[in-house]
């Protein structure tokens, strides 16, 4: 599936593409990037057997991943690099397994240091969960170093 | 390694751990229990190049997958079954490949409904994180016919 | 100032608006309620020298308590008595003594027993709080008989 | 009733308690200061009338603003002008009027610009709230000018 750009300078956001698609620990869960825009990342991952807890449903951690996955890289849509600081996450329901869960991370504050971000995580129209997050800005992204 | 027992009665003590490690979200995690209590359970992780983030830093999502099993495990290891409601997590320092994390959760109060628990990510000496989750009961676990 | 109506049943609207004019612990903050609406509620209050810290700023509790208040009227509006279980709340920026600082309580989801609520405070523009709350459902209002 | 200083520098902690002793949030929720050490604040505030919500209990915006103190002082004992990014608090138990509340404020990790803490909200042996804490630091205490 191509990935949306929605206003991102087209090097910054093949960038990040590559960067998180190569990511390993998005691979492990099989979370992919749907969706770049300044301050907006979209991310989605098929909920399988792999992800179930010990009652058999899906494990919180999903969530989480995939709400901070689409936060952290709201913050980097902007060039920054950062590390979460807190992370916050409501479960509010639970998916099914075949369902996409996809998470949607947006920014409310991007101050000198810490970055307030949050996200959502649905399937279809289906609210999972919410998440709240602070980022503690280390640096900018360096297209042609790497990071 | 063998799992520590520090009190449970040898049938549920079988049965969580036997759950545990059959459990698919950990297996894919590499999350491995190493203790149980009651209303406490130890669970770690050998971090390596697939828990990793675009920075190449352990990604936070370990940690709270990793924060949210210790709390979840200390609330089954009274015999009840909940789901996580509210999971928040503190990223204080970061791990390095080849090390073992480990989660520690115990339980603050345990109501009719609602248990309230923490957990704390070490390495050794160092913390890593501190979580603090809410969870709502579903049910009793029961032995004799799984979940 | 005028409580404005947004759509609620006229008698639950004066039942709410009496209720929280009346409630002590908002006439000791100077905590105001000006709109009511199923599932919104709109507080605020005027910063003023009362509520500042040892830093001379306004004291973060301020906030939380205008938010979780914004929070639990938002769920009052909807009939349901509720309780407190979580509440998570982002310092943004803060307010000036003088500036009117305003809670604005949505519900995001309304299960059997727990409902999950945010909040933003703002003074004019300017976003100061973001809040997430996590609300206990322990009854219905009964408008005949107070609470 | 006298302040405890449990091995804060003399001219340190005589600075600390006639600063929140003048602090107005504190005095107008009737919050006091009990202890002071290296890391650690403990205030308290006996509930009354004044801190009731729309059901007649104590609102939650009391156990938050006195949890948020016990951690903000608990920072300040260490000389550290800081303030206060994300707050979250579990909400246990209610307390009676008429009882004292009382909030330990502890620190996890003091970093170059973060300071993790936490707090816990009791009455008696009775646990009420549970809170954790991040702090941004903006610079020193200045005992000879104030703040």
């Amino acid at each position: 599936m191509q990935v949306i750009n929605q206003g991102l300078e087209k090097e910054l956001f093949n960038y990040l593409v590559h960067s998180i698609e190569n990511t390993p620990y998005y691979q492990l869960l099989g979370v992919k990037i749907r969706l770049l825009g300044p301050g907006l990342a979209e991310l989605d991952a098929e909920v399988s057997q792999q992800h179930t807890n010990p009652l058999g449903a899906v494990h919180g951690g999903l969530y989480m991943s995939l709400a901070d996955a689409a936060m952290g890289n709201a913050v980097r849509s902007l060039g920054i690099m950062a590390v979460t600081v807190d992370c916050t996450t409501s479960m509010i329901s639970g998916a099914s397994l075949g369902e996409t869960i996809k998470a949607r991370g947006t920014l409310e504050k991007v101050g000198k240091n810490l970055i307030f971000a949050s996200a959502r995580v649905i399937t279809g129209e289906k609210l999972l969960a919410t998440t709240k997050g602070t980022f503690y800005r280390v640096g900018l992204i360096d297209i042609n170093h790497g990071s």
